[in-house]
């Protein structure tokens, strides 16, 4: 579990929860603070599900984050109870922390519980994953084809659940209203496409050394991609599109965040 | 998800949860009705680890419940998803029910899915489940040995830990008091050792059709179990003790619980 959690990676997710926690209430630390259990039980999750989705049995990737993965140095069996238990230890962080039992605070854990379960369960990830395995031919039955609107909701399972869970949890622990959540919220949407979209144009464009994980993976299993469906340079522009319309969703809230934005921008512009 | 949640199975830990409850709250039907959530997500839980256990990498079993195991059926990607899937269901169930937001209740769902991730995590089954696997030499770098100490510390995290906790949520969504809670823990502790016990001497003793999972599977895997170690007649002795203990558990709390004591002379007397 350490291997994996302390490898390194972008922290993307963690890093959205603590910026909407600071959009929401901007002038009060203890209330970004109350995020931080959020973001790491988020972070978990992820790297849970990096393991599992490099296991020979799904995507069979031998690197990542610029090293070996779990499976390759602890064997399979490792490596699927190493994810198991980053789940498992992701759900009793959000149970736990912060501590107190204020009734408000208990009630955004129990939220913040939930929108992680949903997202990381069958209506997210694990259900995003499952559409990804059958379009890659891995289960039994043979391949099914994805269209264009079928990409998007995989995508919208696989990634953007999580990210978008990762945004509303920094806000609800930070005590945001209902409409700064949902402002949040749709943010992340955005910007999980936009990412999804610049993983695809760098797993084209990109090496290994760049991206600390295998380059030009999803050309050769024939996975589809948004270059493979539009072209690099359409593709580059419905990256920008996504990341305008998450910039208004903020706007129209009254919620500047510029560690929001900021992340929006090396969305864009990132090489890895 | 469906195909080994609804495979049937002994449904031990969700009655252990639902028997807890009448024992805290014999006359108040409304609060035992509060553990059925936490029955259902626990056996979530449980049908999750029994579907990743018997994975090629793991265990390699091709029969449980009766029925060809899931990865046999829909291959190990989709059933190392079908396990994370169920992982992630249970604590969105812990997270939603029962519905309301009265303070007492939301510290309720709050303790028992903390409970109930601590005995999923590297604490409880995760733990047990890679102490299983390195004693089996399933792990690179080779096997490790196991003597009885280390046998009754790996069957208290794979299998205790999870039944300990089905036990404690029910008593805890019933509201039972703290006392309370620590004795029907105290029960469940021994009965799982039990259990396991019990579980051991099928191995040996029981078919196939019996168990509904393959038979002798332990002996042949080389794996350390009780009847190895203590021979049959002791061991026998050993779960009695076991089952002696946890009555006098409830006693101790003046916890009569006619389901608890059902369910601990059926696990003595099991032929599966």
């Amino acid at each position: 579990m350490r291997y994996s959690l302390f490898a390194g990676g972008k922290r993307l997710r963690p890093l959205l929860t603590l910026a909407a926690a600071d959009a929401v209430a901007p002038d009060d630390p203890a209330a970004q603070a109350a995020a931080l259990p959020a973001a790491c039980a988020i972070e978990m999750i992820h790297t849970y599900s990096l393991i599992h989705d490099d296991l020979p049995a799904m995507d069979d990737d031998a690197l990542r984050r610029g090293r070996p993965t779990l499976h390759v140095v602890y064997g399979d069996g490792l490596a699927i109870l190493a994810g198991d238990g980053l789940q498992a230890e992701a759900f009793a962080l959000l149970a736990r922390e912060p501590a107190g039992d204020d009734a408000a605070l208990l009630g955004r854990r129990l939220r913040t519980s939930r929108l992680v379960a949903d997202a990381a369960g069958v209506a997210g990830m694990v259900g995003g994953q499952a559409i990804d395995l059958h379009a890659a031919g891995r289960v039994p039955g043979g391949r099914a084809t994805l269209a264009a609107d079928g990409l998007r909701a995989m995508h919208a399972r696989k990634t953007g659940a999580l990210i978008r869970a990762a945004a509303a949890s920094g806000a609800v622990m930070a005590g945001g209203r209902d409409s700064a959540v949902a402002a949040v919220d749709r943010f992340a949407d955005e910007l999980g496409l936009a990412f999804q979209i610049v993983d695809d144009i760098l797993d084209v464009e990109g090496s290994a050394e760049q991206l600390g994980k295998t380059a030009g993976k999803d050309a050769a299993g024939d996975k589809p991609t948004y270059p493979a469906l539009y072209g690099l340079e359409r593709s580059r522009q419905l990256a920008a599109d996504c990341v305008a319309r998450a910039h208004a969703a903020l706007d129209a809230e009254g919620l500047g965040g510029r560690a929001l934005t900021g992340i929006a921008h090396w969305v864009i512009a990132r090489r890895n």
